[in-house]
């Protein structure tokens, strides 16, 4: 057994298989793979990685265990799953996964694949554990899959107090030792037990305000549109890689591929010096065509290469950013009322407020260098027919940060 | 200029006035009065005092000064009812205040004679500030009042981040610093500046769940209506004793006069050893007649007098505890929104869902000694005229803490 | 099993006999019995109990039973002793217990009998657990009696985590969990496992910071002598009152009984509103007789007498505080060094230096009413025949917080 | 003036000249370059960069200038030099500077230049302040210089307090507000005000406890030494790449150079996967001929050749890690002691004690792949006359972190 300290969860004793696990190159890489991408672009100090995030969720997921009773071969394979459950993830985490996720097919498969090959797979092999039912269990099936994703799962424990700890923003500091005592299972179905309604709606108010204050906050919403859009002009220029390859790389080789790439050399550098494009557009959902809400990547594309064409500017000087409308797995979560199972959003009014809030807080931006904001906003307003008076750029409602702005 | 260490805002400077405040035994006097009451039978470590909350409120208000270029006089006025705004409480914070104002009168009143006689009033007057005027910004009169005593006033920010200091409960852990830094002025009334409807939201949502799970938790409600029956009974009994002299005790006053005083002596020894009554019935506010929930006091004793009579016990064994109805003072305050001040209930669908969220937990509670729990309860339900169904005790939803519970 | 919410260590699960001696109430009356006693005149937060520090002990013994694969009834024992270890504390903490041991005899009897009879002494042998046995591990004795008392009990890393938190002084934020895990034991004796000199140091260094800063703080040490000498003359002049009862007292008790007795009441009202004595005389161990540093009660009695005379000064106007000399019982803590058991004072260059960084910092004090203290220091100088300039109050080499002195 | 939110300080406001700074490559590098390089081997946690470091220094800098009263140019000088201390380090911070510098000359020098330069020079000159004057400040000098690099200065605060954070190990948690505030100036000299011995020795007793603990844990000793000797290695055998160059790198830059350079492909795989040499030979200082001691870095290159022929490994196996003798910079930091400045070093003896402290925990460290330990082991004691038994690798005395060691 190794004991290893924490910022977070103090001291994680790490044993069996996640030990043999811990020292594979897939998940030594995760040493190198921020955890929250472009954040830290707004937050200074959010520079965790997906490592110590992992270690934390293996940690949690051992306490529910405890909690729940499970030993055995369950235990430990709930245990190589949460230690492995960010093995799959790209650079930059989240920031550039649309663009290798496009090109290479499902995630899922993917993480298969990665469990299944390599060192990971000769240690689960070693350890009399299957590969594929791994997989299965970080994909969220079967009853303690459900510990590993889904609605109640120690992922989201952990990163709420994780990101709260690095960023300093106190909304995620949830009760997250009285989660994981609450959980239980009935039927076969996770959740949290009798007097909880409040534990649960702790949880999805701490991911509400987590979410525009940190993971949606717009500067770190312009520096991952600029990643990705980079990323996929080195995959289209650079005859030698392909998506795999661009998954395989950690935030290192992707920066300096970046920088060392002609295409995107310039972007690279903006985000090395956080040199980032401005908000030429920032409006409302009810303001925009359902055409362009549904456009696909291609689409999208297009109306770039419009408005740019309208504005009388380089191409690569404009970047549409169509975010996914917003969901709450949350809502979803299963707590017993007075000796039945209940789904939150049944039981808790929270949820549906919560719903429009978040709605409310939905952006589409066109983002463009300070110098083209006002051409590019005017081209874009035309291109994609919003229905905006002359305030091109209206305020999220509660979204932004009033002194960090300024930092945007 | 003094410097005093506290565990929530590490270093407080104290000068000028307030200095001199807090040599004054009314001040003083707050060290010996807990800011929780009888929640610390819940959470053990929640013993803090109004006077280190006095002075994080001073704290507070000061920095919110210096944000808003508050500065000679009117600061001075501030700063002074900041540290004096909980002068006028009673032993155990709220918990006996009912007791004491139905005899004293009016409130207000109090804290303004309490602020023009003896030291506070001579400190003041040396400091050319008039004692009436600082009792009305203590109750949250003028512009500068809101800053003390209103919906965004800095009594509530300390109160909720030390109280999650002290209990451990994490969710009042709000960004006070960035709250303070939002204030500003808008045609005299005290706002939130552009782009602080999440902050606003944070501040609503942390006192939300606090109150079910601190400020409200069931056995704090036990304690609580215990020691205010147990005054009540005190200075019915005491003819030396009336409601003026019960408020100017502080918490050790009151418990050794109610062990020895002959008809409280028992309670006392309840409290004291947290020998507390049980639930005899607990029920949502549709089950209950609005005879009851509009009853007054007098209309309380005789329910209470007829459940005993009912149940054949003792009237001292018997407590109907009839809540005031929630309220949500922060639903009100003010945001500016695309350069137009809001009030948050209109902006956030936050504010009515959490209404309905609280009313949910509203309950009804009749309390005996664990022995005499189903005779009182049975009595109750037919002398309230209460519509319930066999379970006369219900969850709350949401509102109980399922571990802790089992602690009551 | 109950669950019960710690500041410091969040969830405490509390079973077995612990959770039975819960409700007694021996161990509820240590709600009401302050951790600190006068400290929290100089740091107003520090306003914790013992209850919650009892709870906290209880809690880390575990730790150390299960990471010592300690079980059975050995186990419940030592949880027994670790939760009952401070019900012998009469009213705050130590700063009475001089008074009431000079006059019962020997705390460990009293512990004893504590621990047999009452509710106490029923619930130990219900859970068939030797109420003798419990009070000698409460004294340290035997192989587990080190876990509750000893040079690396599990008092200590409770206290100086808790007393850090509430003071808001970080010396005392110790790695409580890496001492618990590093303890073993070699040849029956309690040791911290190899690579563990630093871990024993820093143990050792928080206690040499956090003692001149916060326990022996000069303000705190004149409110405990206030304290002290009260309570003599209130035993003095209370026929009905003896030692015995007076330990029995808890916090309110005491304060209420010295405010009603006019022998003390002066006193009471100065501790109650914070208007202490000053230092008359402050002054370091090496100008101070033997004939002095060797007085016992009576010979420190007529000292002040002597003084008080001198100075044409009420006796009660003059306090002697001839504190005890500085020990150091963590230095002889053990330490596996390159597999041999080592006395961390034989290992660590720290200790020795810290014995006599401690001795530098004792100070004989002679504290008067304000208006008192230049003829109290003079006449003090000369009865006592101190080797003092004309200082007579010596800053302490690194003892005195500088800002807060003046709140002194 | 903008806001930046810092999980270790809250909120940090930025203005004037520092604003400016801010955007500058110079300065926003620093995001790229890790605070304490390879320590994250050993606390996968401590991921902060020298980016926000330097906001930190900044912070402190600007509260301690408020306390000391100093404004105008000279406080914008201050809090340039704060910002900019920093923008000197080469990648990995520590790690590669002792490489860049035997290879481009004098540290100062190199930042004198860096800050005459390019946009930082621009900025500075813009805002009518000379670059030369703030490359003094950056390098002590003067007499707010001291501020910024000395025993005292804020840089030694911040990283304190910022590494435990990160790391999670407590011993750097000193109390900084109170250093800021008991800073005063003495006759040009910045000293502790008086009665701040302790806080003067929990500065130096901090810094003490964490550099074995973290600083110089040998995990991290090892990873740093292996990235020495890569980085060496790079600039031999790149015609193109010279030792300006390799300071002018970002962490991302050298990581990615040295895994694709044949020469170096090895080792950095190695540190990305964390598959580090181990301990060959780990002995005391007393054990260490002065040949050894003293041997400059061509001596210890031969010195490794010698043990790699006799081991008849490939020469890259083996590393020879001479450390620098241990310095205390914090003890000869000064306080104001009755009246009159001493320097630490003479007032407690705390500081002679940690001195031989620090000597026993010197080590001497040859380390070799796993595979390789036991016969390089054998060669370096007799290729460097070392007088140790059997044992190669001994304990440090008190050093060693048990558990994580095994991690090592």
């Amino acid at each position: 057994m190794l004991t290893i300290k924490d910022s977070v969860h103090d001291h994680i004793e790490v044993e069996g298989v996640a030990e043999a696990l811990l020292d594979t190159p897939a998940v030594q890489r995760l040493r190198h793979v921020s955890q929250l991408g472009t954040v830290s672009l707004v937050y200074p100090s959010a520079n965790h990685t997906r490592f110590e995030h992992s270690l934390g969720v293996y940690h949690l997921a051992n306490r529910a265990l405890d909690s729940l009773n499970v030993e055995g071969e369950a235990g430990e394979r709930v245990r190589a799953a949460a230690l492995l459950h960010d093995v799959g993830h790209g650079p930059f985490s989240h920031n550039v996964e649309g663009v290798t996720h496009r090109h290479t097919g499902k995630y899922h498969d993917d993480v298969g694949e990665l469990l299944t090959r390599g060192e990971v797979g000769d240690v689960l092999r070693e350890h009399d554990l299957d590969p594929g039912t791994i997989a299965g269990l970080v994909g969220g099936e079967g009853r303690y899959g459900q510990l590993v994703s889904g609605e109640l799962d120690v992922d989201r424990m952990d990163y709420l107090v994780r990101d709260a700890h690095h960023t300093g923003v106190p909304y995620g500091t949830i009760d997250h030792e009285r989660l994981v005592r609450a959980l239980t299972f009935v039927d076969g179905e996770l959740v949290l037990d009798e007097g909880n309604v409040q534990t649960a709606e702790s949880l999805l108010l701490a991911r509400a305000l987590m979410n525009p204050t940190v993971y949606t906050h717009h500067v770190a919403q312009i520096g991952k549109a600029m990643l990705r859009r980079a990323s996929e002009r080195l995959l289209a220029t650079s005859p030698d890689l392909d998506a795999a390859d661009l998954r395989r790389m950690n935030d290192h080789d992707l920066l300096v591929a970046l920088r060392s790439t002609p295409a995107t050399e310039a972007t690279a550098e903006r985000l090395l010096t956080r040199d980032l494009y401005k908000r030429a557009v920032w409006t409302e959902i009810d303001d925009v065509p359902d055409a362009v809400l549904g456009a696909d990547h291609e689409a999208i594309r297009a109306y770039e290469a419009e408005i740019a064409s309208a504005a009388d500017v380089d191409e690569r000087r404009v970047i549409l950013d169509v975010p996914e409308p917003p969901t709450m797995t949350e809502s979803t979560s299963r707590v017993i009322v007075n000796g039945e199972v209940r789904r939150l959003e049944r039981q808790s009014p929270l949820v549906s407020a919560l719903r429009t809030a978040s709605r409310n807080q939905w952006r589409l931006g066109v983002y463009a260098p300070a110098e083209d904001v006002d051409r590019v906003g005017r081209a874009a307003v035309d291109a994609l027919d919003l229905d905006v008076d002359g305030t091109l750029v209206s305020h999220v409602r509660g979204g932004l940060h009033a002194t960090l702005d300024e930092f945007g």
